[in-house]
């Protein structure tokens, strides 16, 4: 205990001087990061449980908000408590923030988790639909990788249970990583570093660079990858000026108007499936011939059903959909209300509900950037052919 | 000064106490990156200098090897020093790392500096010649970026007088970004964020956002991208440890043989133009009908000629030479000792010259992964096709 309070103060008084010296040798808070500054915080110590908490108030919108909606945690680490059979460890999160931004694990050797789930880009790639191995485009529009741990399910169709189980889908699709677990395999041992590194972060199992344990790594770090302290989330926990009135009116739309039977929840999603036209089938060309979860469970009511997306951070997670048709967000809205809720929104209820959903745009996670160990005579070289 | 004092002595303290600690909320120090913990702390604070200086010594390899050879600054700021009609500012240096990482400037929006140019991976892409734009091959591997404002011209024929105008090529090259310079502009222009960073980095400009201000902010960025501290420059700097008996050997040969005679200096590197095969002609398809600098000068002297690039973190710019075909370090020493010195090594010594080679392998850069501006419904939407 007595370490710990010295340490605190210890830091006090750092943080105190550096302040003082801040403009001068402290490099300059862009715009962009300046709300990162903030994200370092919580990580850091212990003190998060007592800012995570829920304020009494007596504001009305707020108290309903709270019946639909939960704050992310301001302690990235609390997404650990949504894994399965995957203990996190320092270690595993280190090796999996390292796999994460691997491009040697792809046939071509360019193409990372990150190429697609771009950390600089709320956790997508801005693509109507990802470009893969040899400029292949995918059948999908690649989902946030932000959050996704509060996910129940993984994927469009929700085809993997859970993020490990997702990991290994991108990895060998011949239109994204094109790899085998073999070849994966065989690339991590090729690189001294690599196999002590999963020897460090799986002890105890004698032969610990597997596919598996690939995707063990990489889920571990991207349980970490939240976007807390929104000003949605701010919001929820008390704060009643952290929206303004357009936003607070986006809301009440929202909320009256039903998005909120699909989209609640702490990540804005139900988690459910649910066909894309539910009320009124939309134009055909934004279905893309793609009958979703249909493929997977051969139920008749599954046709064209698509898992409920998170809608945090969306202002980022352009374009929408799984066909990744629309760009816009105005228009990404109106459809929803039409083909879902089967009702017609006025112009000023878009602007509102637009305006609302952009407060849910939250701390960025912050990441070094990995260097990785350098390849050796071993390393099988890369391929830039299709199959 | 004594606010200075006051936090080295925190600083210090904090170390220690941090150190007690570790292991139990630390993140854990891999091996990949332990050395970036070191390489964090030159940047911080200015008493840098003094570990900077060369140390008396009467060890006669070092007295030797500083005649030829000069380590890099600690402090990776010292790379400024090299700009030219470009002021290195901390808003233009946070502007550039957003730029270099940022793929919406690129035609098919997947693309960035970083691509080609991985700081996870020694400032290259472990390719023959790098992909771009529609899966295409440039004509050359990539070369590093890191050091290299050290370099008195820019890519293997030297067409770049600095890097700034360096970052103009692959930008608008069709096999590489295949952007425009009005298509980078207008990209920019619509993501007010960057208008606000452009402003703030090139203050009492009218009118900012240019392609030639993208280019500025580039180059302040790169000169920051040092790798100071390799166990080479810790020789060089006195300590007589820091090499093993194999690598001082190395070094021997190096310096005996005329390896020195192209690849000396500070980033070991003379910036000469060379043809390969200066003795002898190396196999023919390891020069890849590339004429090399005769393509810029016409001048006869220059026919497959290319600037002799630098050698530091060799072990991680495989593969070798301007065609990219050699993966093998041992492979290319020897083809270089006989196409440039007409000699053969022994085994002995390409094992020993590939051991004092991987000495030079410094701290990377340590880059927090920058945080990008949403695109708005007025940002470009990226292009596929090749024109």
């Amino acid at each position: 205990m007595k370490k710990v309070y010295l340490l605190a103060l210890v830091m006090i008084f750092a943080a105190v001087i550096a302040g003082c010296k801040k403009g001068e040798e402290a490099p300059a808070a862009s715009a962009a990061n300046a709300t990162q500054a903030v994200a370092a915080a919580p990580a850091a110590s212990e003190p998060a449980a007592v800012v995570d908490e829920l304020k009494p108030t007596q504001d009305e919108l707020i108290r309903e908000a709270r019946n639909n909606f939960e704050p992310l945690p301001l302690n990235v680490e609390e997404g650990y408590k949504q894994l399965k059979n995957n203990t996190p460890t320092t270690e595993k999160l280190e090796l999996g923030k390292m796999l994460y931004f691997e491009p040697r694990l792809s046939k071509s050797q360019l193409i990372s988790c990150n190429t697609c789930h771009n950390l600089s880009f709320g956790g997508d790639d801005y693509q109507q639909t990802s470009i893969g191995h040899g400029w292949q485009r995918g059948p999908r529009n690649a989902p946030t990788v932000l959050n996704s741990v509060y996910n129940t399910a993984q994927f469009w169709d929700g085809r993997a249970g859970d993020l490990k189980d997702q990991a290994k889908g991108p990895l060998q699709a011949s239109v994204e990583m094109a790899a085998t677990p073999a070849y994966v395999v065989e690339v991590l041992k090729s690189i001294p570093v690599y196999v002590e590194l999963f020897k460090a972060a799986f002890p105890g199992e004698a032969d610990p660079v597997t596919f598996d344990n690939v995707a063990n790594a990489i889920e571990v770090f991207e349980a970490t990858l939240l976007t807390p302290n929104s000003k949605f989330d701010q919001f929820l926990r008390g704060d009643s000026n952290a929206l303004n009135e357009t936003e607070k009116a986006g809301l009440k739309v929202y909320m009256e108007k039903g998005c909120n039977s699909c989209h609640a929840g702490i990540n804005l999603t139900s988690d459910g499936y649910y066909p894309f036209g539910l009320k009124e089938t939309p134009e055909e060309k934004l279905l893309a011939g793609d009958k979703g979860r249909f493929g997977i469970s051969q139920a008749e009511g599954d046709e064209f059903a698509f898992k409920a997306p998170t809608l945090r951070n969306i202002e980022y997670t352009a374009p929408y959909f799984h066909s990744g048709l629309v760009w816009d967000l105005r228009q990404a809205v109106a459809i929803m209300s039409s083909s879902q809720l089967g009702i017609e929104l006025t112009d000023t209820e878009i602007d509102q509900i637009v305006a609302f959903l952009k407060t849910t745009t939250g701390e960025m996670p912050k990441v070094e950037y990995p260097v990785l160990p350098a390849s050796t005579i071993n390393t099988p070289k890369p391929t830039f052919t299709i199959d």
